[in-house]
């Protein structure tokens, strides 16, 4: 397995080509980090973008869904997709309108998404789920059984024809500008986890797991 | 204006239709928040979803990006988009792997984006833009030239068809799995700002502005 995807006609980034990464490794730890991917794909000649869970699975991109889902029964049937994450890291303030920018990490895939009916292949990407969002969770969680498998359906997106694109650092105003006594620098920004809620269902002896 | 938006073929909600919300105030909210909208558009028969910034000026969605950008000049020639803000508001952990899920807010808009020529409508875009992120930092920047003006495609979709999907509270497990000492309950998740990061060329005595 090449260390470095290909750029393809869809892939290449044509302007400003700096922020293209096509290393496989840059590319996956953007995905391990991301909770969230866009959908893109076509339907009776119109376009959705649906924000859906996902986990990565060695070279694969795992997307789940109900069987009952309009999106995952087109995309069951073997139609191209793009799928996009996104993790946003700061807002870029330069002296000028024109220079801002933010600071931000994205992955976009391009593929055919594939049906996964074999169930020892499901139950494990079920698994992966699960362990994209919280690891160590699997372990003590009740298992899908027969009727959930039935009622999930686990698409499986090659990661062959896929790019990152990567702003990071500071501003980068006109030369010009530079004297300007406007305040410039960049505002991090960072997806923080809160302090766990407890069902309120659950057994008052229940104590929250150290994963968490 | 209607305080609700008609449901469509493509925006209604067919499964869990309870998450489904149709309210324009909700889905200006969830507008005005986010930083990050996926846009989604088919070009030479090819879907493609695209992270960018956006934001709202009434009952439109502006969008803008290089003069010689791909996507821009595709979008500008009036092609059907279908544009997604999601923004992720927790991890649902149930007693079963089956009804994990993630409390989020997002919002679907179809249309078609049209170029905005008028230079001083134009300009009042780009202001929004940076109100959108940073609320009273227009009023110090170098505001745009006549020059940059050119080099920005702007594009206004107007809010029309649309729509919002929403999860909240606490998991919901199968009955017969309430009495299982497994913990249940949400994590928060919040896009949280860190400590302004100065530009190592600002001027020493240029103080972090009141909005920051």
């Amino acid at each position: 397995m090449s260390e470095q995807f290909t750029p393809t006609e869809k892939t290449k980034l044509y302007r400003i080509p700096k922020r293209g990464v096509y290393e496989r490794e840059t590319i996956y730890q953007i995905l391990d980090e991301g909770f969230i991917c866009h959908i893109g794909f076509t339907a009776g000649g119109k376009t959705y973008v649906i924000p859906t869970s996902y986990a990565r699975q060695g070279d694969k991109l795992l997307i789940h869904g109900s069987s009952a889902s309009r999106m995952m029964r087109e995309m069951a049937q073997g139609i191209e997709v793009c799928v996009t994450v996104t993790l946003l890291d700061g807002l870029v303030l330069a002296r000028s309108a024109f220079h801002h920018s933010m600071n931000y990490r994205s992955v976009v895939i391009f593929g055919t998404a594939q049906l996964i009916t074999d169930a020892g292949e499901k139950y494990a990407a079920l698994k992966a789920f699960t362990e994209h969002i919280i690891p160590n969770r699997w372990q003590e969680i009740r298992p899908p059984n027969d009727l959930e498998l039935k009622a999930t359906i686990v698409l499986s997106l090659p990661i062959e024809e896929a790019s990152a694109k990567i702003r990071t650092g500071d501003p980068v105003d006109d030369e010009v500008d530079y004297p300007l006594n406007v305040w410039a620098g960049v505002v991090p920004l960072k997806m923080k986890q809160g302090q766990p809620i407890r069902d309120p269902r659950l057994n008052s002896d229940v104590k929250l797991p150290k994963y968490l």
